[in-house]
């Protein structure tokens, strides 16, 4: 041996990356709220001197200006992670989160939300990604047979203990894993379903609506969703050309990325009805917990869904509390981190509310797909009426991509968190001095 | 003349200043949740070539790191100002707010919360201040003298307008505008009235809470506040002790910063009862609608009072709604700036829950005094049951500072915001390379 065997590894580098995709330019993702996302990572890379060869890798996704104050925000916490072990973070990745969140002057930032939280979420996110990869195991298989008191300790209960208990979860996480090894074979022949948004963004044409989602349904999935809430007329056409395309045994979400008020989302959602829409996504401000209960009231059967913007467990608690949502759509890097998330699917558990994430984005069907695989493993114990959002944007930039099979998600075998992109990418991408954005700015220039 | 009247002045520069106080060293502004505050301000000067030498301030309060974060996030925002009719702006800060708030790429750091809101904020309220020092008049006296109508035209009702619609907000501020000579008059006579924290931080002894809160009764304060959730038995004994210094005649405010969940909060303030505190300020998450409610549910007739960090017009209209609170806490530099305070302090008119602001920190009475006066003025019509908190820290560091007689706020007569820092302050608390700080850095290197 030429080493002692006593010496400590050590997170060594934390290093972020500026990445952003000119996803403006082909009005992908384009919906009522956000008309021209330039899709985009705030990426962070933790080094070590194991001398394995493994990193944690994590980000933010975002979609376009900003993404330099996203980054700012994760460099600002650098210092709670350069030089601790690593063999400590991966065996309680809870130390780092607590650490970051409880950090008294960066917490003015939030508490718990926007940039600031965001960030911490990135670090715990790659922090989590290094254990996996640690455990040579991808991350839903690592968690689901974790130990349930061991997962506990994961979780933060401060302001959501009136609503569950350690207690409370620890009997919600040993009670779900009767049946696991059944459920985990039917995981790994089935996948996970997932439904489509790629027809629905409000910038295609109805030629393109009625193709894509007669191509979802050719492709096995059995949802599709459609962007709503720009033009009411427009809304009510394109509705009636969706169920055209794919029928009455399809399910039909809409999505009106906030633009509502109140009254406004009960109007339109009942104006939609006739079409028979499952869920009404993001009626209004994802901070309107008494809107929501008031939507879901009186737009009922049509249920109500949010998440993607909901800024922590907090938010998701009183949602529940109040009956305001029939879906709870949890996204992999929104809220602090999975630390933050396993205390949301647990909520969701508690109050029998099924979670169906968001995802689309950069990377965030990638990341997303191990937290609904665990919640079926161990909490839920059942895909019935839980799907995962896909959209085939931006998925070769990853090392392990996710593979879609008859509209489900095939289980990531890799070890990690599924969050590691590629170098070139990286290279190409980042933003102003990738070699894409380098030419693109100075094309601009040459022209101006 | 040397110049064509027609020549439009424009903003030319959005300077940024990354301010910090040494604050920590002497545990002022010590609490449960912020042990060590650096009292700071990530502080931006908006300058025109209208040649009149007037520039906008305003300010982002942080407490320390991260302040850099919050810099970058109002960074993020100059190309919105830059080119702009100074004009066109000061006749119309609401169109500010609307851009920066509906820049749909930014707003997905959010959505409204957190570091960018609050930079937004922090820009809102500079282009108000620009505005009043061109109209001659202090801010509070602007508003308190603006037409009704164009009031309205600076606050965006989305996601408020099933609490309050334009309508109500019309009458609200024509019916307030009923004897406001008289109430001018009086504001100008007897100023108005603030409450004093500085006996009742956590740091101090019981000594000097005792001297501090005799001192303050001395000053003419009828309220003092006492930080309270660290030690329920030192709680216990500093809220005998203050109440034996001051006598039954004055209200003690209790302050807990977030630090209980609900369960903890209900039995600590009911624990405290017997010393009869006024209120109860942030006995848990801002975030925690019901949790508010919970507790005021549980604890009246000891006052709930929530607001320095609630992020946004639409967690305080929930909040009114759920008759969660019966103070509420507005804050200058949290939210979108004036115009989003201007929707929150219609919407407390609107349910008739007084307004007591938060203040301290760097610069937050300075700018808070012009809100509650303006409120005072056209809104409430009375100051029974509100105060603005005081706290004497920092207040050397601007060039119009709050003038405090016997307990009350003297209403400014300086031109604008009050947000003006002096210039030798800057240069010397800008971090890291002021003079105060470039010193101390170099100290501790020698050190290490």
């Amino acid at each position: 041996m030429t080493e002692t065997p006593t010496r400590i590894a050590r997170i060594t580098g934390v290093d972020t990356f500026d990445v952003r995709f000119p996803t403006s330019r082909e009005l992908d993702g384009s919906d009522a709220m956000n008309p021209d996302p330039d899709y985009s990572a705030a990426y962070v890379v933790l080094s070590t001197d194991a001398g394995d060869g493994l990193e944690g890798h994590g980000f933010t996704f975002t979609i376009g200006r900003g993404n330099d104050v996203q980054v700012a925000a994760i460099g600002a916490l650098r210092d709670h992670l350069v030089g601790r072990s690593v063999e400590e973070l991966c065996a309680d990745p809870g130390s780092v989160s607590r650490d970051l969140i409880g950090d008294s002057q960066l917490r003015w930032l939030g508490p718990e939300k926007g940039v600031m939280h965001m960030a911490i979420g990135a670090v715990v996110n790659a922090v989590w990604d290094l254990a996996a990869k640690r455990a040579g195991q991808p991350l839903w298989r690592l968690l689901a047979h974790a130990d349930p008191e061991w997962l506990i300790s994961q979780v933060d209960f401060r302001y959501i203990a009136d609503a569950l208990t350690p207690e409370d979860a620890l009997t919600l996480l040993r009670e779900g894993r009767t049946g696991l090894a059944e459920r985990e074979a039917t995981l790994l022949e089935r996948g996970y379903p997932g439904y489509t948004t790629s027809p629905g963004w409000l910038g295609y044409s109805d030629e393109k609506l009625t193709r894509l989602a007669k191509q979802a349904v050719a492709d096995g999935f059995t949802q599709i969703k459609l962007k709503v809430g720009a033009d009411l007329a427009d809304d009510l056409r394109r509705m009636r050309t969706a169920r055209a395309a794919v029928g009455d045994g399809i399910r039909i979400a809409i999505d009106a990325n906030q633009r509502w008020n109140i009254g406004e989302a009960i109007e339109w959602t009942s104006a939609l009805a006739e079409f028979d829409p499952y869920w009404i996504e993001e009626p209004t401000s994802p901070d309107d917990i008494l809107g929501h209960a008031a939507v879901r009231q009186a737009v009922t059967p049509v249920k109500v869904a949010t998440g993607e913007h909901v800024q922590n467990r907090i938010i998701f608690k009183q949602l529940l509390q109040a009956g305001a949502i029939d879906v709870l759509q949890i996204d992999a890097a929104r809220v602090g981190g999975v630390n933050e998330n396993l205390a949301i699917l647990l909520l969701a558990a508690k109050f029998g509310v099924p979670v169906c994430p968001h995802a689309g984005g950069v990377g965030l069907c990638e990341l997303v797909q191990h937290l609904s695989m665990f919640d079926y493993l161990t909490l839920s114990g059942t895909t019935e009426n839980r799907v995962i959002e896909y959209v085939d944007h931006l998925h070769e930039h990853f090392t392990a991509p996710v593979v879609m099979r008859e509209g489900h998600y095939v289980a990531p075998s890799a070890p990690g968190f599924s969050a590691t992109m590629h170098p070139e990418s990286l290279a190409e991408y980042r933003y102003p001095d990738g070699t894409f954005w380098a030419a693109d700015l100075a094309g601009r220039e040459e022209v101006a």
